[in-house]
Parts: structure tokens; sequence; C-alpha cells
């Protein structure tokens, strides 16, 4: 795991953080990671800032899980307010779960038509993925090179970034990131769709045919690459003409993050059959969803059905509704362009006069800094970026590091970030950078 | 679907109700189902009651999920509590995830020693399945006839009651339900071990080898046989003979709705590798965990990770410390027993005088009556059982009904069910007998 600390490194950390660290290896057994070679202990939030058991406060730019802000009033609020009222299922009519779907299913674009809730991105990933199965009676699946799809059976197979001994599964198939620092850009689209056709071919050669195609238009545990955007569409024509159901996966770059527009799909004109949203959509409340076109649902609607206890009940749909009211009415998409370029902006400065910088990219609070080792080589400085990370850590600022070769830091906050907290990261990056 | 809404039937319902359940099926689309031939809308909840929209009151004898009951004010407190203050991810170190996991671990029993937390059953079982097959490098697994274990592809693959047009997974071998009513009580545990023995030697021959058992000890989608108590243990051993993992599913069963123990498969004296929980958990709100022994996660938690982004965060742990602590401090258990044993006295009362009741079954609050067209050839009669479902609806009693043949009720109401609440719903039960 990228950023993840060592438990055979305790050495130097206090004595009660050691302890705590003993009891969750104890409690929760040796498949949980903590972040940073100094793990962090929080317990307290709001806004951009979090606070540790100390009273120390840190900068946020890493959690677009709080999208509108740690402990954001609203959500809270709507939270509270639904949870003293009823807190139950989709197999009762209620109004709730109406109205936002009315007011969200416009947002993608005709022809979505129906939205379905679950309680995790995975679970919508899953769910989605179950759908194209169902609806093409095929199983072969195309992601990219680093995906991350979700935790369960089916999607960490489709997660090479789950490393090496997470098996993928037989029927998928992996086409190159859209590496933006290494191929010149106006070569990408082209070279993705041969890589496409190429592994169409190879499916349906082995009577496995293409089910679909998924990918997170940031790409973002590829190592984020938010431009070229002209690359989704041919793909999705490409699979559309093969039979196949094009997802895309919008639990990281949608609600506004990527600043342009409201789901990162629309920033490449991509025509999805399926639209996945989780993480930021309830703020830290667990609710995730799958948006579908009526004919890609209609099968396995008829032939099946769904159903998830928790999933779109009627507190989870308060805290969506909530969250998504705020991202509209305090222009948190607008904001997300507006900061994000500041960041950029402040990191272009900052790489023009750093050798170790080879890019800077992204799109709204979605930005990502990929260290080298040499500028003409590009030969990737994993040890750079992670030092950097934990510099950082060290000065309260949080962000975190991601890539096939772990060298990009991923920065990443709430999308409340204001000017003044871009002063403070860009002010502790430039100092971390001048002490390393 | 048992109990399913049918669409096609919209006559002689409300006219808003039908708008409201055509903006349903506009929305959110053809795989969403509701319960009762005259579908229900709920706006509101307390205790064991709810309401309607025109505010008539509804005895819930079915939800298990609000296990402490709607809108329990400890709860509802705890949730505001924690969303005010932190709601964050497992990678930060948190002092309220160690506590809860250290009052909770101990009531398993060992060797389980740790537990990892997810945000639904489903999540609970498809990851319990993965460690499973990591651990054993195989991938067989054995259920009874009609389980449900989840509605992920995995999860989806090993659940024949979601119906035959939802494919069960190749690898998944499957065994009689411990029918109480059909089999002689003294054979069912030897009948079971016999299958199970093929099962496996077949599992073998195709080379796929046993990688786990999963059963829910009260059997609920198989038509709820709580008894005998002399199953699961044996059948416990012979897998593990054959180098199986064994995981007790108490997504049903679990946090004292047996009356009996804090867990179903206490009931069996059954020791399981793995223990998954979710519904009651939260008491509505997503959280679901997967408690496991040691040796049994080593190699899935060294070789991989584990990460679900909401499982298991600040504001979950707080909705699952809170209702753990009123199931205790209230002694639910204990009422879940004297109730349950109130309701089935009352109702085998009832079947001494009915010629269509056949059995009256079932364990605390998980309770079954079975209809059939004649005592003596038991053939199932699944259309009293929906007759007395929805009348009972009609009467503002809320239950639903279960098994292969759809002809068992369920009651299964939130564990604060009150002496008052059995005379109520025992009551509607006779009336509605003695109506149709």
């Amino acid at each position: 795991m990228v950023n993840g600390f060592d438990p055979n490194n305790m050495d130097g950390l206090d004595a009660a953080l050691q302890d705590k660290i003993r009891k969750r290896r104890e409690l929760l057994g040796p498949a949980y990671r903590l972040m940073y070679a100094e793990p962090v202990q929080i317990s307290r939030g709001l806004g951009t800032k979090m606070w540790d058991a100390q009273g120390n406060e840190y900068l946020d730019a890493y959690n677009n899980v709080v999208s509108v802000g740690h402990c954001n009033p609203r959500v809270v609020e709507a939270v509270h307010r639904q949870m003293q009222t009823l807190c139950t299922h989709t197999r009762y009519v209620q109004d709730g779960i109406l109205e936002f779907a009315a007011e969200i299913i416009p947002t993608f674009g005709a022809p979505i038509e129906h939205i379905m809730f679950t309680c995790t991105g995975s679970e919508a990933n899953d769910l989605a993925l179950r759908i194209a199965m169902h609806q093409t009676g095929r199983k072969g699946i195309i992601i990219t090179s680093e995906a991350y799809t979700g935790n369960s059976f089916l999607t960490a197979g489709l997660s090479p970034s789950l490393g090496k001994n997470s098996p993928l599964g037989t029927w998928v198939r992996r086409i190159p990131a859209p590496d933006s620092y290494r191929v010149p850009p106006a070569q990408i689209a082209e070279l993705l769709v041969r890589q496409v056709a190429h592994e169409i071919a190879e499916l349906e050669r082995r009577g496995e045919g293409i089910a679909a195609f998924i990918a997170d238009s940031l790409f973002s545990s590829d190592g984020i690459y938010a431009n070229p955007t002209n690359i989704l569409q041919p793909i999705t024509e490409f699979v559309h003409k093969a039979g196949g159901v094009v997802i895309a996966d919008e639990v990281q770059a949608g609600f506004g993050r990527s600043g342009d527009r409201l789901w990162g799909f629309q920033r490449h004109g991509q025509t999805p059959d399926i639209v996945t949203m989780g993480k930021p959509m309830g703020n830290g409340f667990p609710v995730a969803a799958v948006a579908v076109r009526r004919e890609v649902i209609e099968r396995f609607g008829n032939e099946m059905r769904y159903f998830n206890t928790f999933g779109g009940n009627t507190v989870a749909i308060a805290a969506a509704k909530a969250t998504f009211d705020v991202i509209r009415d305090d222009g948190l998409q607008q904001n997300a362009a507006h900061i994000g370029a500041l960041i950029q902006n402040g990191l272009r400065e900052i790489a023009a006069g750093d050798d170790r910088i080879g890019d800077v990219r992204g799109a709204g609070l979605y930005i990502a800094v990929e260290f080298v080792k040499n500028k003409a080589t590009k030969e990737p400085d994993a040890t750079t970026a992670l030092a950097v990370v934990d510099e950082l850590r060290k000065r309260r600022v949080l962000i975190s590091a991601t890539g096939y070769h772990a060298n990009c830091l991923k920065i990443r906050p709430p999308l409340v970030f204001s000017e003044s907290d871009v002063d403070r990261l860009l002010t502790q990056t430039r100092a971390v950078l001048s002490s390393i």
C-alpha cells in the first residue's frame, strides 16, 4: 500500500501511540493498515481541519469523503432529524428517496433514467458489473492498468492496485493508463482504443466476450490523469459497437470534484450506460448508488431483483440529499475549480524551480505531483514523494501518494478548501521541499 | 420474492399511492420491490410502532434491523454526538473502534480474536468467503438449499433464495435445509453430515475442494428451523477435517435475537472460524462485521489488505456501540426469550384449533408458522400464508412470509416487543384466521 505505516518501524513513536497500534493489531487483525510513517490519531474535525487527541490542528488536504467539510452542520442536522423520525428500508413507499432521485437523475443527462442505492462504492461497482454481465450474458471486463474498483470478491478481482497478491479475475483484461506525462497526449486516445479493440478480440477468442468497460475519468489509482479529455468517448463508442456496457466510475471524480463539471465523465463528453458513485455522497454517511439507462437494467430488473437492507434507507437519503444540496447551494464545484487552479498554479511555480518535480496535473481538487529522479529520463522517484508526504504530515498537513510507482503526491481535500488553506498547503510544501 | 407487491395489481389502491408506486418505477427502475398486496407508506417510527402518512399506527412485528426499537434515543444520541465531532475512516488511529472491539470480541468466545468492519451483511459474507478462499487456496462453498448470503456478485451466487433467474456459482454445492417439520429431528444431523461429505467429495473430484461451509443457525430463508440444535457442530467438525473454513452467518440470528444466547451458533455449541454479522448491528445505521480466528486471517492479512471507506468509521462504531450497550443494559436477549415464548405459546394455542397450521417453530423473536393444505400430507399452502400476511397488514400488523414454498409466516419484531404487543399480534392473528 502506498503511504502505509510499516508496523516493523515502531521505533521513535510515542509510547501511547505504540500501545494503540499494538491494540489495533491485536483486536482488528493483520488486514488493517494505517497511513504515514507516524500514524495520525484524530479525535475531532470541522471544515478542512482535524485535531488530534492533544489538540494539535491538521490541515486536511486528503479526505474526499467529507466533501462538504468535516461535520458540515446541514448534513449533521439532516441526519439527526431523520434518525429521530424514521430509519427504515426501501420496501415501504417513501417520499424522500423519490424526491432525491428526481433531483439527481437529471444531472447525469439522458439517457440515464434510473438510480439504485447501495451503501458503498464497492457495492455500487459490484452491482453495476452484475447488471452488465446479466444484460450481455458475457463475462469479460476491461479496466485500466492500476484501477481500483472495490473490495468485494468481484471488484477486488478488478483492482490491480490492490497489489500482486490479490488475484485478478481470469475474465479481466487491462489497458494502459493514459499516462499524459510519458505519452504524447495527442496519441493517447488512439493508442487506448487500439488496445481496447485488442482486448475485446482476445475476450471473444476465449468465448467470454465483452460485458463491460469500467473507468474512473480521473484515473485516480493509475496516477491521476485528468487530461486529455478526448479518451473515454472513442472507447465508449468502440465498446458499444462490440455490444458491451460502459460504466463511468464516479466514486472519485463525481459530485463536483473535478471542478469542470458535476460528473467526471461529462468532461470527456462520454455517454456511459451506467454511472456509479460513492465516497462523498453522504459526506461520510455510508451511501452510494448506481444510475443506469432503462434498457440496460430492464432484463436484470425483471428477471432478478435487488435489495440492500441499508441502501437508500431513509437516513442515507437524508444524508445524500443534504450533501448534494450543500454542493449546489454553496457552489462547491465552482470552488473546486477556483481553488484547484490556485493549488496547481502554486505547485507549478514550485516545480519550475525544483528538478525533482516532473509533472503537476489534475482537475479541480484532485491533483498529482509526480517526482522523478531525472526530468529527461522521467525515472520515478517514490522515495522523495513519500518523504514529502511524511514531512508534510509532521507539519500537520495531510496528503497522500498514488501511482504504480508510488511517486505521485495525491492532493484531494474537502471541496470547501479555502484560499488560506491553499496558502498553508503551498507554504508547507515549499518548506518541506527545501528541507529534504 | 415472497410477499412482494405485484405492480400489475394496482387496482383498488388509492390514487396517491398508485402515483408514488409509478414514480418509484420511473425513478428507481424495475429491480426494486415493495412488500404486501397493498404497499405500506411509512413516515415515522418509535419503539415497536410505525405510522403512515395519514397518522395510522402499525405494529411492527417484522423489522429485525431496528432491533433496539425504532428511533431508539440512545442510538440517535450517540450517532448525533459522533456526527458533530468526527466522521472518519480507520486509517487514522482512534479509540472508539478499539473500545468496541474489546467489548464485543469476548462474546464470541475463543478462539475468535479479531474483528473487521464492513457496512453491510453482504459485504461481511463476501469478505468472509474471500478470506476462506485465500486461506485454503480452494473455491468450493457449501450452503443450505434456500440460503441467502447477500447481494454482491459472490454472495448472490450463494443465494438460491434469490430465485431461479439468479445464477448460482458453479463452485457452490447445496445441502438440504434441516426441515424439522418433515424429517424426524433425531435423523437430521446425520442426514446433513452425510450430505456435506458427499458434496465435499464432489468438490474435490472437480479439483475445487472445500473452501467454506456457511450457514445461518436459524436457517431463516430456508423456512426458519431453530431446532434441533445438534446439527452445526458435527458439520463443523467434518468440514474442519476436510480443511475447510466454517462461517457462522449471524446477520439474522445474532445480537440476542434467538433469546437463548447472544449468538445463534452458540445454541449449536458450534466452533466456527469466522462469524459474520450485520442487520441489527447499528439499529439501521449501516455497519456490519467479520470476526475471525487469528490463523484464518493471517495469510489474507499479510498478503493482502482490507479497507472499507465507511466500514467501522467513527459514526458506525458509535451506532454499533450504543446498540450493543442497549441490548445488554436493557436485557433484550432475555426479553427476546420471554416474549418469543409468549408468542410461540399463543400461536400453538391457535394452531391446536386450526387445521391449516401445520407447525409453529422458532427461537426467541424469530418465529415461523407453517401453513399446509392437509396436516397428514403436509402439502404447503402458500395462499393461506400470504392471505394472513396481507390481512394482518390491513389490520396494521406487519409481518412477512418465508420458505421455499412461501407458506410460512415470518414473525421477527424488534427485540423491544412487549407483552401488550404480543396481545395485539395474537388478537389480530386470531381475527384474521377466523375471517379467511
